[in-house]
C-alpha cells in the first residue's frame, strides 16, 4: 500500500466512479457530499476515520481532548459547506486494555461539543480491536440556499482565512517537545497547544457565509493553509494565487515565537490542522464579508487573490516567492 | 474494557443520551437511525464497523467477498426499518502488508454490490493502521409512510420471517471446518457458504412491507434469531412469543445437514447472521403479507405469535421448551 497514499487512494476511487447524479448532488471530493432527495435544501454528510499514533498520539491527548476533536473536525468539513450540524454517527474500535474511565470521559467531551452545536447522537457501533480507531460521520443540513463548494473560485476573487494560521502547528511542536517555549508565558503556552487539541470548528461563521451568497469557495484548512489553497485552486479549475505574507494573521503566540527564530513563518503555513475557513469572494463583497465576521464573532483576513497563474506566489518583504512545490503543496498539479 | 461489551457499552451510551428529539425521531437503538429534518419522510441511517479477526477471517473471505458483505449488512439494517438506501460512505484503516489487488477486488464487489441497490458512494476516508478495519454508514430514504420500528409488536401478532434461519451459521461452520459436510453434494456446500459470505439483504421486501402499513414491528437478523426476536419483544414492552419448530424455515442443505444428526437444529436459531427479516403483523394481514412475499419474491412464512408471557416458548414434537437463556437471548431481560 505504499503506493497508494491516503490521497492516491481517494483519488484513484474518484476515477472510478460515476459522477454524483440524481439527488446526489457532490459526492467524493469536497468537505461533504451534498445529497437532496426530496425538497429543500438537503442534506450534508461528511465521515473521518483516526487511529491512535498516527492520528493522534495519546501520551500528550487525553481522552476529553480527542472526544472534543474528533468530533470537531468534522464540524469543520460541515462548516466548509456552510452545513448546519445535526446528527452525528459513532464508531470506535476499542483494544482490550483501554480503561472504562478513559471511554468515559472521551463519549463526555464528544457529547459536551455536540450539544454546544446541537448536534444529537443517533447511532453507532462499539468493536473490539487491538489499536483504537475512530471513525465518526456526521449529517447536516444545507442552512439557506446551496452549499459552498472548493470549486466556485474566479479569478480576481479575493482570498480569506477565519482566525489565526499555524497556532496548531506549533502547539503540536511545544506538546511534542520539538521546539522551546521559554520565549513565551505559560498562557500562551496554553493557548497555542490548545489551538492544536481543541480547535474551534467555524460552524457559524461558514453558515453565514454560505446564507449571503457571496462566497465563491471555501474549504477547511485540515492538510496546512498552502496546500489546501492549492486544493481549492485546483478544484476551480486550474487557477493560482498571489498571497501578502504582511496580512496572514499570526497570534500573538505565533507572532512572538517567529519574532524570537524559533522557526520559519512559512512553516506555519503548511503546518496544518488549522481548522480555519479559506475561502474566496468578489471584491465588491468586501463590506458584506465584514459584517458577517462581526455577526459570527470570528477574525476574517483578507490575504490575497485569485490569478490566472497556475501557481502561488506570496509577497515576502517586497519579494515575490513561489510556494508551489513547498510541503503539502505536491497535489497541485494532480 | 472486559466488562463493557459491545452491548453494554450501547446501552450504557443510551442511557447517558437525551431522548431523541426535534428533527431526529429515533436514534440510537434501533437498526437505523430516523431523522426528519424538512417536509418529506425522512432520513434513515444505520452504520457499521468490522474489525479484521473478529468480524471476518480473511483466511476464507476474499477482498469481494468482504466488499460485497461489508455492505449487505448495512443493507439490510436499512431494510429492517423499510429504507430505500441511497447514499453509502465508507472509512477503511489498511494495513500497510494490504496488496493493492486487494483493496481492488474489495472495491470493485463494494461497488458492484451499491450499483444493484441504486446506492452511491458518496464519500469516505482511508488511513494507514495495524490492523484492516472498515467502517460504513448508509443513508437512505423511508420509501414510503413510517418507517417500521422494532417497538411496535402487539400480543397476538403473528411472528414472521423472511428465507430461511441457520445457513449462515451453517455455511461459517463448513468455513472453518467445524462439521463436516460429507452428506451434502458441493452446490449444497457452495451455497450454504454463500449463505454466510455474500448473505442477501432484504432491501426490496422490507421497503414493501414497510409501505403496507401492516407491518407492526421489524428487524434484522444479526445476533441470531432468538436473540433478535428477544430484541423485539423488549423493545416492544417485555413481551413473549410463542414458536413452533416445525414451521421455522429450513433450507434443504440445512435440512439435511439436520437430518444427517450433524447438529441440533436449535442451533441454527441461535447462530446469528442471517440477515433475514424479523416481523410482526395483526393476523387480518396474512393475505395482504403473502402478496407482498410474492411481489419481492422473497419467501416468508410464519413461525409462531407474539403472547404476554414475558419468555419465548418453542413447540417441539408436541412439547413446549422455554428458550430464555440460551445463547444470545442474555440480553432480553435488560
Amino acid at each position: 500500500m505504499a503506493d497508494w497514499g491516503e490521497f492516491g487512494f481517494i483519488e484513484a476511487l474518484r476515477r472510478r466512479l460515476p459522477p454524483a447524479s440524481g439527488a446526489l448532488r457532490i459526492g467524493v471530493g469536497d468537505d461533504a457530499s451534498w445529497w437532496r432527495p426530496e425538497s429543500g435544501n438537503g442534506i450534508l454528510t461528511t465521515t473521518d476515520m483516526l487511529v491512535a499514533g498516527i492520528h493522534f498520539d495519546l501520551s500528550y491527548t487525553s481522552a476529553a481532548d480527542l472526544g472534543y476533536k474528533s468530533l470537531a473536525v468534522n464540524l469543520s468539513d460541515l462548516a466548509a459547506m456552510g452545513g448546519r450540524p445535526a446528527c452525528a454517527y459513532l464508531s470506535l474500535a476499542l483494544p482490550a486494555q483501554l480503561q472504562k474511565v478513559w471511554l468515559d470521559e472521551y463519549i463526555a467531551a464528544f457529547l459536551q461539543l455536540a450539544e454546544a452545536h446541537n448536534v444529537q447522537l443517533a447511532g453507532g457501533d462499539t468493536v473490539a480491536a487491538s489499536e483504537l480507531v475512530i471513525s465518526i460521520t456526521l449529517n447536516g443540513l444545507v442552512s439557506e440556499g446551496n452549499p459552498v463548494l472548493r470549486s466556485g473560485a474566479e479569478i480576481g476573487d479575493d482570498i480569506y482565512v477565519s482566525g489565526s494560521i499555524g497556532d496548531s502547528f506549533l502547539g503540536l511542536q511545544l506538546l511534542q517537545e520539538r521546539i522551546a517555549g521559554s520565549v513565551l508565558d505559560s498562557s500562551k503556552i496554553a493557548f497555542l497547544q490548545a489551538r492544536h487539541l481543541r480547535p474551534s470548528p467555524r460552524v457559524g461563521l461558514g453558515c453565514q457565509l454560505a446564507a449571503s451568497g457571496r462566497v465563491s469557495a471555501m474549504l477547511d484548512i485540515s492538510d496546512g493553509m498552502v496546500a489546501d489553497l492549492g486544493h481549492l485552486l485546483a478544484a476551480s479549475g486550474g487557477l493560482g494565487a498571489e498571497l501578502d505574507r504582511a496580512k496572514i494573521p499570526l497570534s500573538q503566540a505565533a507572532l512572538k515565537l517567529v519574532t524570537a527564530g524559533h522557526l520559519d513563518c512559512r512553516d506555519l503555513l503548511t503546518g496544518g490542522e488549522d481548522y480555519e475557513l479559506l475561502f474566496t469572494a468578489n471584491p465588491d463583497a468586501r463590506a458584506e464579508i465584514a459584517e458577517i465576521a462581526i455577526s459570527a464573532e470570528v477574525a476574517v483576513t483578507r490575504i490575497g487573490r485569485i490569478t490566472d497563474e497556475k501557481t502561488i506566489l506570496m509577497l515576502v518583504n517586497g519579494v515575490t516567492e513561489e510556494l508551489s512545490g513547498r510541503r503539502g503543496y505536491d497535489h497541485f498539479h494532480d
